[in-house]
């Protein structure tokens, strides 16, 4: 595709271009080493024993079978697992969660949810490590299963763990047990008046369901616990450090003791955050002094890692007649699986984040259920928490005859305008992406036929910055390898290598950026957050910046001036003072490069970061659907997504962000969701039947990208992966509205829910 | 063993300590990953067709019936090589270097040695390679081999190479073709005079055979070419750059699309730095698009890898009758084996560098012979100069009369003595070895029996420096990862590591080193030349000088002082002004470790340096021995090894490179040798016919370290590698003289030899 170069792109030479991802051509030709692909000499293979139930007391395990099995090396249960003392247990609030997150790993005294571990095995192959599985014997005691937010709250409620108390954000906790782990509070200005203000007052309720991410690459962790203590693994993850600072204290560890490989990484979205097989093969190798590796299936991948919460929300909104937004209520319960932490907090920052309102309220809940543990999955929450607001927007504009659009220009959030949580905003392109919405082709297109209708909903995500490193050395042709610990999932080593290509004025292919271990990198936070392409690229800038200076300096040595006299210019061009003789004296970058082994040795930069963010997010999304009146099948027609990106680094990389959250969001909205039996049995439990939108299920997504530079950043970047998941679902639940005059408050909007709204109650 | 502390060690906190390697328990369990441990998906496995003859031409090579075999992926020759243009083949220096490279890694028109590659396969196992090899038709057009130095320095002497001129150091070339490539001379002072001062003038010959390494692990070399033309290659080597920059041209790539990541290496001594199965493990894999890995048997190893020169050397000096020395005269003729490049230089370097000779020639020539072309070998070329100058100087003493010490301690070599090379000695430890052996219990021992005997010899090496680099982060719990590019082979991590310990002023186990790729480091020179811990040490030193001040700059921060206020003294406190309340402020280094994250991110150090050796190493060794009059075996009884290491890092690899190189040197003088027929065939190409000491044959070897710190190092640090196998050829030598009367001018001093020498002519 051919674009326009933009405004803030031609101030640059290589930001705004799209050049061809370096790690492209091993990603198409399968040269990139995924965590299933490394074999080590000696190595074992590993299964994991699951639950059959949903929430059950684990009476006994007896693995003597398994153990005596010809080829099985080790068997492991959760008592398997060092401990600091025996009675760290559940004492206080650190030693509670890290006993949360090794039983999410290996279930201790209760399995619950449907297909939590139970006990591991290691063998020389993989068939044995089935069989072995196999003959592990273990007495269940079953218990009744929580499987709904709003059923979990209630004091009736069986509890999933003793001693779980709501924790409010004054640090004060409930007296009696309870499935509802936390509970917070966003507040601002003066509800009752608020309402009082209001023409019209509107109050819906919402549900959603669970909802994977859908990464085609299965988990893996390959484990080598030496001899000496030290601890190397070997996985696909979203963050190294973060998998480095996860395994070392369930296996008592320090840190530093515990080195990660981050293989390649085969999708993510937030759920390849968590440990889940890494530290069973850490335990299996301790016992048997070889490498062990595990590898999830697909089943497994859905019954045991983390989807994004199932939620039940109410928003009250009341606005006057002119449409000046008055009072937001929300009410956010969340469902965080197994145990505690799921993303309401995040989801209560983002609800009425796009909007000016001036009085507003907003309650998250944190409910433990008998279904995986949740994990991030892009925007964590938000989609949610804004299905529920921009729906009541959408609701409002219709009751006031105000076009969706402008009403949310007239109370859109600008700069110096505050959130509930207390954050204020600088520059934002909330504005200009409703503008740039407005000014679209699509919007100024006219609907085809019946059963059509179109929406429009807005998203924001505030993205997050905290510390990236950068280590770069020059090499003598002018190339420049530039190491980082960002794990590349949607084209990072691409969007991070340009910004050091410009700032040093070399091409991006001439820098050569690839991700390495814990060991070999500056701390390096987690990829997602949308905060690689920010801090990954202000740390490739601050590297840069030091290579820069050393190059003049080596400029200065080799003409014998001061370094003082010698400027390194934007152009790569190295210009030092006239000669004696009045000549210009002036190096080209590779020039220099060529000179740096003869005239003192070789320069490396490097840089170390650790940024708030300041560029928040904000993306308006237009959606035509077509219903088909017969199945309740809908049919995205058409699709528009505006996004700011602040600026765009690699407008292609952006322009794939913004599809591919758009189609996760329109997969959330008409088809994904976690289909549990009264027993807790996840009925769908493989991609056939988790049905996610394909290519042939979505038209081109078009994409326009809006550029508001963040001035808190060297290049103006913000981070653009998140925010295009949002607007989806609330812009497709407006579309069916106006094609079909359903107001679908209950996601996903299936076939199946479409039916049962049009269809007479049976009676 | 319990030592005492040195006087220099007192002065340290780590340096001088014996802490347990950091790659100890990885190799001690077998958990260290060698070049043949790699596996890769797809990976195809290689084999080499080589030469039955020593000296041939190449009519053709059919490969078809090979290319043909099920499971063959790849037959390549030389011919597969790509070529810049076709007419570069020897037009100049440059070119013809490079077509002598490849010509060694596989045959162009002519097999020169026996073992020479001719042709090479990659199929899906080991076994249809090794198949394919049989396969490969070769028609060859015999020719006489040229297997002596002597012999081949015959105008009569059959030609290796159509063009090949004799080289003067002033450019010029000799008019015809010779398998003399160059010859070089170093002189000072007036030789005449300097003879005519003499009372005494030996002049005796010396010849030395070809002997090679003996390092365990065999060659190996596993290579990808990517689709998008980078290569990556992996492989057990003493330079990942120097293997990065040496396949890079022969395969037509620029250095900077080649990724070298080295493996652990089991043993090199020189003989790792050549590229021999790389470049056609990049081919094959150009070929195939999948990774190729060939491995070497122990027969290749031996056959077709770089031993060290066979030679044959003349050596006249003249002295005073009061030992002083007036005259030296040096002639080396060295084996370059089949392509040019013997170590002739540098032995020419060392042959008198312990004596302070006024009137010095040292010619030196580097002759072609059908046999593998020569590589580095510990110390390269100078055991064999300084067998012969050593053996004069101890012939000297006994005419004169004099105790061989106390002759050298006449002549030695002291401060601001020069080289007949123009080098000019600052501090060095040429007298201190020698008075620490005069002062040995050794020394002043008595022999016991008949038959027995003892020797002294002098040694030198100069010792290099170039470029290193090193990288390292401070982890939280105030552990440092610390990131080299030198290969380690007889424990560099370790005194590497103990400097940048010292300069924080943490222990060395809180220090974790460990070799990355050529991408993810510093141009870092080859592991070899003595250089290692005092380059990588220097490195080392300045990233903790930068991780220093970087501390003491965060401590400022916190405190909100000025950073001129802090200073993090040696004993790693970061101390700085009192409070406003006048209390003191101070932060350990974990301590500080501990708030890096919180205060603004982690710290990272890095430093590139590019140094010049100022300091030589100087070894004296003392040796008893005993000979069988039967057998003609030599035993040796007790062996003494005094060696100025600068300051001793690790004063437990110091001695255990002092106690190796004593033993290569033993198993030089006694046994080493390769042994041809006239046709030029190995007859003893295996480890058990090419006889190499065990620990059986050798009593312990006292080492003696003698510290004479270099004051161009921040730590003093010499290099303590090379010179250890220079003295004992010369030192047993004379020990034979001593025990049975017999001047052995040959190396090896074998049971044949000495049989040889004391029975009777058949007549």
């Amino acid at each position: 595709m051919v674009t326009a170069q933009s405004e803030v792109a031609s101030q640059y030479n290589v930001i705004g271009t799209r050049p061809i991802r370096h790690d492209g051509v091993d990603k198409v030709t399968g040269a990139a080493q995924y965590g299933a692909d490394l074999q080590l000499p000696g190595m074992l293979y590993g299964r994991v024993l699951r639950s059959p139930h949903a929430h059950a007391r684990i009476v006994s395990i007896d693995t003597s079978k398994a153990a005596a099995l010809e080829g099985v090396k080790s068997v492991i249960t959760n008592a398997d697992f060092p401990r600091a003392s025996d009675d760290v247990i559940d004492t206080g609030e650190g030693s509670a969660q890290l006993n949360w997150l090794l039983d999410n790993v290996i279930a201790s005294d209760k399995a619950l949810y449907k297909g939590h571990a139970i006990a591991a095995v290691a063998a020389v192959d993989h068939h044995i490590a089935e069989d072995a599985i196999e003959l592990i014997e273990v007495e269940y005691e079953l218990l009744p299963p929580v499987l709904d937010v709003r059923d979990a709250m209630l004091d009736t409620a069986p509890k999933l763990h003793d001693g779980l108390k709501t924790g409010e954000m004054d640090g004060s906790k409930s007296d009696g047990d309870s499935n509802t782990a936390s509970h917070l509070r966003f507040a601002k200005g003066d509800m009752e008046a608020g309402f009082a203000d209001a023409d019209v007052v509107i109050e819906r309720e919402f549900v959603t369901s669970m909802a994977h991410q859908g990464y085609i690459e299965p988990h893996n962790g390959t484990a080598y616990w030496r001899a000496d203590g030290t601890l190397d693994v070997w996985t696909s993850t979203q963050g190294s450090f973060v998998v480095r600072d996860s395994v070392a204290p369930l296996v008592q560890l320090s840190p530093s003791q515990v080195k990660v490989t981050p293989m390649e990484i085969g999708g993510g979205f937030g759920g390849k955050i968590p440990v889940y097989l890494e530290p069973l093969a850490a335990i299996l190798s301790r016992n048997t002094g070889r490498p062990v590796q595990l590898t999830m299936n697909r089943e497994e991948v859905l019954l045991a890692t983390g989807p994004t919460s199932g939620t039940y929300m109410r928003v009250k909104m009341g606005a006057k007649r002119d449409g000046t937004l008055t009072a937001g209520e929300v009410y956010l319960a969340f469902e965080a699986g197994a145990y505690p932490g799921s993303p309401v907090g995040a989801g209560a920052m983002c609800a009425l984040a796009p909007y000016d309102i001036p009085n507003q309220v907003i309650d998250g809940y944190d409910v433990v259920v008998n279904k995986p543990k949740t994990a991030a999955y892009r925007a964590p929450g938000a989609p949610q928490a804004e299905f529920a607001t921009e729906a009541v927007i959408n609701e409002l504009a219709e009751q006031l005859q105000i076009d969706p659009l402008e009403l949310r220009l007239q109370n859109a959030a600008v700069e110096g305008a505050s959130r509930a949580d207390g954050f204020t905003y600088g520059v934002i392109g909330n504005v200009e992406c409703m503008q740039a919405a407005q000014d679209s082709s699509h919007w100024n297109s006219e609907l085809a036929g019946p059963n059509q209708g179109r929406g429009v909903a807005q998203g924001f995500w505030f993205n997050i910055g905290f510390e990236s490193s950068a280590y770069a050395q020059v090499n003598g042709d002018g190339t420049v390898p530039l190491v980082l610990g960002s794990t590349d999932i949607g084209g990072t080593r691409a969007s991070i290598a340009m910004q050091l290509a410009e700032t040093l004025g070399i091409s991006a292919e001439e820098v050569r950026p690839h991700v390495v271990d814990t060991n070999s990198v500056g701390y390096t936070q987690v990829t997602g957050g949308s905060r690689t392409t920010f801090a990954g690229g202000w740390a490739a800038y601050e590297c840069a910046m030091d290579i820069r200076r050393q190059m003049a300096e080596r400029a200065a040595q080799i003409w014998e001036v001061d370094a003082a006299e010698v400027e390194y210019g934007d152009d790569a061009v190295i210009r030092g003072p006239a000669d004696d003789e009045g000549n210009e004296r002036s190096f080209g970058f590779k020039e220099l490069a060529g000179q740096l082994a003869a005239s003192g040795g070789h320069i490396v930069g490097r840089a170390d970061v650790n940024k708030t963010s300041s560029g928040p997010a904000f993306a308006t999304h237009i959606v035509d659907v077509e219903v088909d009146p017969d199945t309740g099948k809908v049919d995205v027609l058409r699709y528009t997504a505006v996004q700011d990106a602040g600026t765009a680094i690699h407008p292609a990389y952006v322009e794939g962000q913004m599809q591919g959250g758009a189609a996760q969001g329109i997969g959330m909205a008409l088809n994904e969701e976690y289909y549990y039996d009264e027993s807790g049995d996840l009925k769908n439990a493989s991609l056939l039947d988790y049905r996610m939108p394909t290519a042939l299920d979505l038209p081109m997504i078009e994409p326009i990208i809006v550029e508001v530079p963040n001035p808190g950043h060297p290049y103006g970047v913000r981070g653009v992966g998140e925010v295009p998941i949002i607007p989806p679902a609330p812009a497709i639940q407006a579309a069916i509205a106006d094609a079909v005059g359903l107001r679908m408050n209950e996601l996903p909007i299936s076939p199946r829910a479409i039916l049962e709204a049009t269809l007479p109650e049976e009676g």
